[in-house]
């Protein structure tokens, strides 16, 4: 069912310029426990996991004297949540957030009781919960659910965990959320709330990043630090893999629910996710895309005149190629700040029109040079098409283009965006295919070994890889269930 | 759980000029089968029945390609189901609607998942449920289910018969329906629909009304008459007590899910709730209230020049007192037809501000003459006492009140929101204190005999009144099992 | 050059039901002098006033220490001027509103800048004016005063005022204002501030109503003396034809800057315009439509069972012709309290169903009944004939049409929206033509003689008219110049 | 008079993070001729001059079948030129358009009106036109123009011009716009139009900059050629100061009506106004920025670890400052893309909150460095200060503050906001003072021979400078009249 309870549509435009050719994290949570405006910090905390999603966010607060409270809405953090207005409906001393794309599905139709946090009115009390990743079998929970009498809020699987506590013989929420997620496949940080606990929780692989901090005398949870530094909290450690914390006033206590197993993080956040300003498995994630940036370098050299980023994104991974290189670096494509919805575009039609409006050729810098572009991956190629047109149209003598990733050639089923394998141009194309289909004069990804390289691994361990990387590898750490019902083709010997 | 998921708020303005006076019903419920466009009529139906409910509305609709939809909105049905941009979103030919009042204990915190039609994907397929009533047990009801691990959307208590509904192990929707219903106490007219079906429901006493119509080759299910006439929709009969109407294309297949019982409608739908043009158990409304009228004049004539309703709703009972007395009518207040919102009340105060904003005397006409003002009914006595004084400041010789309902001085428990006994002026004090305190030369109501003989009794049937009339007599003819529990003493024998 | 400034679009409803076939006011005026929180008056006045203009409204405010202030909305006075956030941007004792409906020329296209007070920013201080009515030549004067150099700011002719004073050689802006009117030609009455002066003026034939006020320490100057009631303002005396006054702290002094003439009030402000509740030439406007029901009983007499109004314009006059004939009066027509927008129309067409959106007929009542309907007017008729045919669906034995004015034949030049002339039925068709046309067993208008008794003349005096009737008598008081130069044919000897 | 018209208001977000501590551009203009959907091509023109001002748009369109048609809009020109709503009003083959920030005194308060372009509606046709820069003498002018009877529509002190076309005597738009102008001394670069041209005027010293483009068979005219490539025009040649072109569709015809003199365009421009990707002067912007951080390397050296921009203005000076130095560029500080409004500050406060908002720093970079800053100018220093704070908070070793621009001492009075001259860090206080001031470790600016140079300069020629330097230097080329009559005191022969 859909509902068209509100007016409030989906921005219609991305800040990053080529999101549409961009795999997409699904969700960012943040929660805090332990300080007055607990809903203030979550609202601070969320902008700063903005780029994590940017279709909607949603807060729940808990406050003794009126309750659980809740706003949920399409748009920006900032659009949403700095007013008074909507501020003081959240009062209390413990919150949590969620921030969200859609998933590829559902584009466009989100109902905002899509819109985490979930939750549920429980005979022992009520719980909220947020949800950063993906349960692999959640159509075959769901359905269970349904058949026993649960009725769904929503079209989020997500929301089966909280219908799944509420069926649980658990005698307190936190071993109601034990018990409900030990049903649960697939990738999953939770950060959820009862009228006392803050409790953060990874899955077994910990495939998504959580971690936590301290502010003043209360306790946060972020999947990211950055959104630790906007609040003033120290950054005290990562939840660990398959660890479920509970936090209340007195302090925090760690369980490990789940049967234990060898930690699979998704490498990708290194790549692309993660704010450059963030610090993931103690290294920063800037620090790790320059080296990315030297090791492209080192592997795929090439004599030319200038780097230059394709911006924001390929920044650090260029600025780290030209310092191994020594040659210098540019900015020889400028982004307009004021990126933004689709214009009416005139009859007499304008060549790529929509890059224009958020990228333009700095045209007298790039005349007559060789140019080097480092990005941070090709998904469909449609854009790094258009970026190599602009270049060329400007007079460039040369363009080659360097990726700070491997091929991506695999979809992810663990809360990231990715389109159907067919459309991944690296799934149907070789090296040297994509070079021709983008008309570029050399086109090179860095390899799996040199991206493990980056982030401080000798090499990858083929046996038992150290990161999650089915996007580029095609294996799988946790069996894709539901995709597989639904006709996915897992990786076969001959690839 | 309060949420704050919308600017939206309910509007803070009232159509009836003393609103904040007067009982209120509930809701109003619509339903079509077997049309084009079936949304479009259910939003013709709700605009002619939102006197029933102005503070939201909502309308589901089916369609084999799209599924269920739906749309709730806070607001007039005019503002929020008349653009294509909505309705194109709820096609089918099959759709049902709601339109509500808040219930007392909830105003201004209402949530738009508190408004109905509520959904449930059930293992059998979908079923929406709208429901004009109040359910007497549902305290208990809720506490069983939540218990039992169902999470409720929404604050109200008419949610119960969906999770009724889907934990049942009836083989067919209607047939869950039956079973649900059968759980639930209390006053209850109820449009439902499936897939397929569009489906109607009296509880076994019949208190809320529910009639048939003829739409074209398809059905109409309504509150009231005049919503059928709205879409030119062909009066078929009405709902009987304890009847379910199962309609599909084939036709009209009825149902008596319960043990027989005798039927005691709301007689204070005569009185006030529903529109002078609309037709009750036979008889025109308008007709009742005219006769309400002159048995008032029989029954408590006074010399004086003029009579005056006091708009709208006293406006038959005046005319009925007129014809009756042949002291002339005349509209001796004004209504401003722009009735509306609050304004900024200057510094230099005016007095009862809040009735000049809605009505005016016409001071010419009323100066110098014994005016007789002729209402529904008195509630708490407020906006009597104001009129009183706007009719002697501006000269009137006498003031006379006939009131055409007997003293209000019992709560409704049946999907009316009436205030807490204590509040209701009849329930403190005797008739001629009640005219003290408003300070009129006369104040006379219509005696229950009066009123039975108005709606064509010969009189009322003491040992088995012919109709609900709780809100005056203080006899509940279903137990108010949840306000007993919270505290609410029945009429003892002394009273 | 039209104006996108705005989302903000003309409401696109109207309250009266048949307003599309109404002659509509152009105009409603009002003002405030020596009371703290002036503004807040005028919106209370302005409301009052919302009948004379529906579509937008604006008020001037002046407060020593922020100056004029100014505010202009399309929309309802309750839904603009409400708000502190609005209201607390007009301080000062001193403020002018204005309520106006769109001209027929501009339907759709009225800038925010069209709308009233316009403002003028003169080297001896600012001046606000607004003014109800209609510049006869004001193609003339806008076109000399574009060509010495002034730009207008909007499509309104009233602007004209402003820039006629802003170009005046007098000392003070009431002599500016004096100068500038007696260039002007028309119909007008004019409230107008400066800094320390509410101005108050009616053109010499005094056409349109201006009415003097108290209020506590203060004055009030308004259309009509129902908005003098509702801030609770003692009404003092009506300005008169060709009389300008200049209200201080200090009082009232009164001028006549026009050579004197022999006054022409609009006689139509009886029969329609006016709300029922004012006083108009001493008499209340209520009670003269009453009269003209009387009138119309004794000219126009017929043997019926009932009296129905045509709500809500044809009560007064309903009343009236059923206590002259003593045929019973009843409501037949029941009009719906939540007017509104136009709903999506359902494929399955619905007869008539922009009537029904408004007005339902009390069938149970009209079955079988020679029925007498009294409008107050009739303009093209084609809402007549829609009521008629509801009527008759109902089940009327006869249907009588019963006109509280006389035919409506020719436009109004005065500040009255009117249609052009082939548009009006009564212009081209016989009193037996029209019967016909409408399909109504009886159709009578009131003769101008009984319309002229009704508001207290002994008859019209022909030679020299007590009123301005030209929209019934085609003699026009006032040459309408530029409608002349645009080709309109003045009435002939013949007709 | 100031104005309520709208609930519209500017966005109270900037999108530089210190926006509030840079000079701001007043505005950017943009015309087309010659193409259809000249106002869908205006509006991408606009968005791509977004940074010269980002409070509010307007644009004019001519067609012949409509006439002229205005849309301005407070806000982005994607959030209100992108809509087919919208862009469909604005139909023809010629449009101009204006974006703006407010000028310094009416934070705030502008209105709709104050948005240009300004329309005047003449005896000879129509015409609009847009500004940018500065008028220095409007206050005597819109004085005796007021005197004359013009009523100014806006607080603007551009639309003296349009009052000055009015009364002209010329019997062309342009020879009135000529005549115009000659009256008005300052900084100005015109764009206008009439029903058939689009007018492009610099005043005598060409202050601020405008550009000629050709687009398909038509022209366009933009203050930059960043906004030539949006729309793919290719960029023909600068507009000479003094220089008026008039273009229609037969082709450029060239006039100048001002008395011949040396060129003194802003050198500010080059500095922080114009976008990187612009050309000014034949030279590209941001290498001529890269030439400043090259010179500061060499005029300031320091040993250090790191150079990081302030983001983003500062970026190009530091890639060069790193390419002088050989110390590695990297981004020490990370702009958060979703910057945006106040957020509730939590009751536990946050250091340097504002900030936090808009950047952060990388810690785990930064920690234990010596590290040099390079911005693009010193206004208050507010945010310096916060800066520092924040590296130092992260633990570095040293900071160094390297300016790309000399001291900042002096306000523009063409066309630039800038705080009064006593809020100016450099008025106050000496180089080493301001270091004290931000305690920072070095702070070093340009020197004015060193900008001089970067621009392709030998030197400044101090008895003649090249450029507009005034805001650096006290030597303002135009005497700023108004300013002077308002008690601004010029340098002295001391300073």
């Amino acid at each position: 069912m859909t509902h068209a309870d509100h007016d409030q549509s989906p921005e219609p435009w991305l800040t990053n310029p080529f999101d549409d050719d961009k795999l997409k994290e699904e969700c960012g949570v943040f929660g805090v426990i332990g300080t007055a405006d607990a809903s203030s910090f979550v609202a601070l905390g969320l902008h700063a996991l903005q780029h994590r999603g940017q279709e909607a966010g949603g807060i729940v607060s808990y406050d003794a004297e009126v309750g659980f409270q809740q706003a949920r809405r399409f748009g920006y953090v900032r659009d949403n949540f700095t007013s008074h207005k909507v501020m003081e409906t959240l009062p209390g001393e413990l919150a949590i957030g969620h921030v969200r794309y859609s998933t590829a599905g559902n584009k466009g139709q989100t109902a905002i009781r899509d819109v985490q946090p979930f939750f549920g009115d429980f005979s022992l009390g009520g719980a909220a919960i947020a949800h950063n990743g993906n349960i692999t079998n959640a159509v075959a929970l769901r359905k269970e659910l349904v058949e026993r009498g649960s009725i769904f809020q929503s079209s989020s699987d997500s929301e089966c965990i909280i219908h799944l506590m509420a069926r649980s013989m658990g005698r307190t929420i936190p071993d109601r959320m034990e018990e409900a997620l030990r049903k649960v496949e697939g990738a999953f940080s939770v950060v959820a709330m009862t009228r006392t606990k803050l409790i953060g929780l990874r899955d077994p692989l910990g495939v998504r990043p959580l971690v936590l901090g301290k502010v003043g005398d209360g306790w946060a949870l972020s999947s990211e630090t950055c959104a630790l530094d906007i609040i003033g909290a120290e950054f005290v450690r990562e939840i660990e893999p398959g660890e479920m914390v509970v936090i209340t006033k007195a302090g925090v206590a760690s369980h490990f629910p789940f049967r234990p197993a060898k930690s699979r993080f998704c490498i990708f956040e290194h790549v692309y996710f993660s704010r450059p300003d963030s610090i993931l498995g103690g290294r920063s994630v800037y620090e790790t895309r320059e080296n990315i940036g030297r090791e492209l370098a080192k592997e795929s050299p090439v004599d030319a005149d200038l780097v230059c980023p394709v911006p924001d994104s390929g920044t650090p991974a260029a600025i780290g190629f030209s310092l191994e290189s020594g040659i210098p670096y540019a900015m020889g494509i400028i982004r307009n700040q004021y990126m933004g919805r689709t214009f009416i575009e005139p009859t007499e039609q304008i060549r790529n029109m929509g890059v224009r409006l958020k990228l333009n050729v700095n045209r007298a810098l790039i005349k007559g040079k060789r140019v080097i572009l480092v990005d941070d991956s090709v998904v469909r190629g449609t854009t790094s098409r258009k970026i190599k047109e602009m270049i060329l149209d400007a007079g460039a003598a040369e363009v080659h283009f360097r990726i700070a990733s491997p091929p991506t050639a695999w979809p992810c089923f663990y809360g990231v965006d990715t389109p159907q394998r067919e459309k991944l141009l690296a799934a149907t194309m070789s090296e040297e295919e994509m070079r021709e289909h983008l008309g570029v004069d050399s086109l090179k990804f860095i390899s799996l070994d040199g991206l493990y390289r980056a982030v401080g691994q000798a090499k990858r361990d083929n046996k038992s890889p150290q990161y999650c990387d089915a996007c580029f590898s095609g294996e799988y750490p946790i069996a894709p269930s539901d995709q597989i019902t639904n006709g996915f083709v897992l990786k076969t010997a001959a690839e």
